[in-house]
């Protein structure tokens, strides 16, 4: 299958460079001295777990339980479930455990660590569990300094829970945008992290494992003493949120929608394709951000990028392709948009959020270097 | 299955809300004296169109062939596919045609036009092709007074294809709020459509089908002399967008999404909920209306509102619900979370639109009137 036949809308993935995004946060990593455990949610997909196995990651991260058995299923058995654990999901985190999956859960409250604690008493299985801590304010976790780590760290471990460490998502790091504030953001999840650790250990309490790690946090850290491994996910695709944070260049982008011209409306400059918000997602992360690209930026069908052609607005299945108002670069001053995009020409979006486009689709079509084009399939649901 | 037992996140579905909906609209068209044609794209799912079919719709409108396939499997034959062909689907269609499905195809361009043509003599296949007309300027479609339309008619009549109606979208009725406006945009919907299907037959081309529609036009519509068939999709389940256009009741959304307590933020008001965007979908459609509902509105297990409360913010597989800071009501005063939304609490989300939040899913949860839940599967992909 080449690029010309496939049908659009389609999720194609430029396995160069994947390959590439995947070897330069392994190589940043190993050369910190912390293992990588990447985050399959971006993609949910075996072939890139497999790549990113092959370059040396070690176990991965999942965020729901439908993953863990996939990827267990797949051969993976090192699964981080980076959700908090509710008492209603134990019985299918303990499935996958009687299967030999090594798989660890998170809390961040005594509640749901006395359930695990009670529903491994009732029926014989010592849980792994680590402590999720909050190092940023976005979202879950406990304070490292705060009382109740403590308690938590007591109601697993004395209960016969492993306690198997601490974990931390700075993820306010995608709201940063210069390579200094996202250094601070690095040693701010480090630093809270191995805080906590420490206060558990001065406590006599067991902590293992050291898990940090958000793709520009991952990136930015120039030291993690005292950290174990680091999590990361989109940074396997990258996209144009993270390129606005400044991670990655437009062209590290490995993931985009192919799609195709179906119509104009000449006298707006509009020019209509067969990928709308189905195909791309509502995401519209950029549209907070330095240079929002609209539902998504314009490249050729080779890749090369329009400079200033945006989606500008998209309906379920129509996407309305356009200079956008106030192109980030110098556009190419308008023109006939019929002539330039004919009926049935071919084009690559690049998406806001990865995760978010991936999601839409049953199945990506991977290009390799010699342009050939393989089916690789993805899971969703729960 | 009971509510109580349901995994989370899940789509739910109030089978009572959804045929109340159902019957609504096919009565309020009947009266009208046209037929309806649903739009599939919201549910895509056949447990839906049935009860659609079962009150009297005729024929279904898909966005995407997979639909088609999809529901031309199930039973149905009479299908209008609303996207603009283009060369590269033809295939696909005449497949569908030749295992009887009546399927009708739509351009909007002399382009696509003589590519069906010069495809259905090259297979011995007469498509039956609808010509869009843009009543609104917000997407695709010919202009009725454009010289465009004969042009488009005269190269799908003259060339073997059956030119077999015109029809329209007035999309941009979602950013009306008033009764008055909605009204007005129907009319407007109404009259540019029939106009265009007077200057085909004027010109001596045939135009038997004249098809309008929107959920809120079809609604708002007083009177559609001309009209002979109506479309909308997403008013059998209705969402947040659409209350805000002022076509439904809150206690008319047939679709939430079921959640669960997994932790909280004391300190900030925050409870952690496990659906974040992935279960509610990206979509911020109320984020420019009267009432910003933020990822949706919150209300208990039994469906009653908690005013004031909303999914302020979601990370993939984390929502975060609060009182928002700009309450569309009145609000109850800020309390303790913790004891207010214990772990565990089983709550539901009421989306800002059905049709983005639905495709999130591989099943629906549809609950009758007796409280029993059944799997509905629904489609995905293309």
């Amino acid at each position: 299958m080449s690029l010309k036949e496939l049908e659009t809308p389609a999720a194609l993935i430029d396995q160069s460079r994947m390959v590439r995004n995947i070897e330069r946060m392994q190589q940043h990593l190993t050369r910190l001295g912390v293992t990588f455990r990447p985050h399959v949610k971006t993609s949910k997909c075996v072939q890139v777990w497999k790549a990113q196995a092959d370059a040396g990651a070690s176990g991965i991260t999942v965020s729901t339980l439908q993953e863990a058995e996939q990827f267990f299923a797949a051969g993976e058995t090192d699964i981080l479930y980076a959700v908090s654990i509710i008492p209603s999901k134990l019985e299918r985190a303990l499935a996958l455990r009687r299967k030999g999956c090594d798989l660890k859960l998170i809390v961040d409250n005594v509640e749901s660590a006395e359930a695990v604690a009670g529903f491994g008493r009732a029926h014989g299985e010592t849980f792994e569990v680590w402590i999720e801590i909050d190092t940023d304010g976005h979202r879950s976790g406990i304070q490292p300094e705060d009382a109740l780590l403590l308690s938590v760290g007591r109601a697993l471990h004395e209960n016969g829970v492993r306690l198997g460490g601490v974990m931390t998502h700075a993820g306010s790091s995608y709201e940063l945008n210069t390579p200094e504030a996202l250094a601070a953001m690095a040693e701010q999840e480090r630093a809270g992290c191995v805080r906590a650790a420490q206060r558990l250990r001065d406590a006599g309490l067991p902590c293992e494992t050291v898990s940090v790690g958000s793709t520009p946090t991952a990136l930015a850290a120039q030291r993690l003493d005292g950290v174990t491994e680091v999590r990361a996910g989109v940074y396997v695709f990258f996209d144009l949120v993270m390129h606005n944070v400044g991670v990655c260049k437009i062209d590290d982008i490995a993931l985009s929608v192919l799609t195709t011209v179906i119509g104009h409306q000449i006298d707006k400059g509009w020019v209509i394709v067969d990928a709308g918000w189905m195909a791309m997602s509502r995401d519209r992360g950029t549209s907070k951000q330095s240079c929002d690209y609209g539902y998504g930026q314009v490249c050729a069908l080779d890749g090369t990028v329009m400079t200033g052609y945006q989606m500008i607005g998209a309906n379920q299945e129509h996407g309305i392709v356009a200079l956008a108002q106030e192109a980030c670069a110098d556009a190419a001053g308008q023109c006939d948009i019929a002539e330039r995009f004919p009926i049935g020409t071919k084009l690559r979006i690049l998406p806001n959020h990865a995760c978010a486009t991936g999601a839409q689709y049953p199945v990506y079509q991977a290009q390799n270097a010699d342009g050939e084009i393989t089916g690789w399939p993805r899971s969703y649901g729960w």
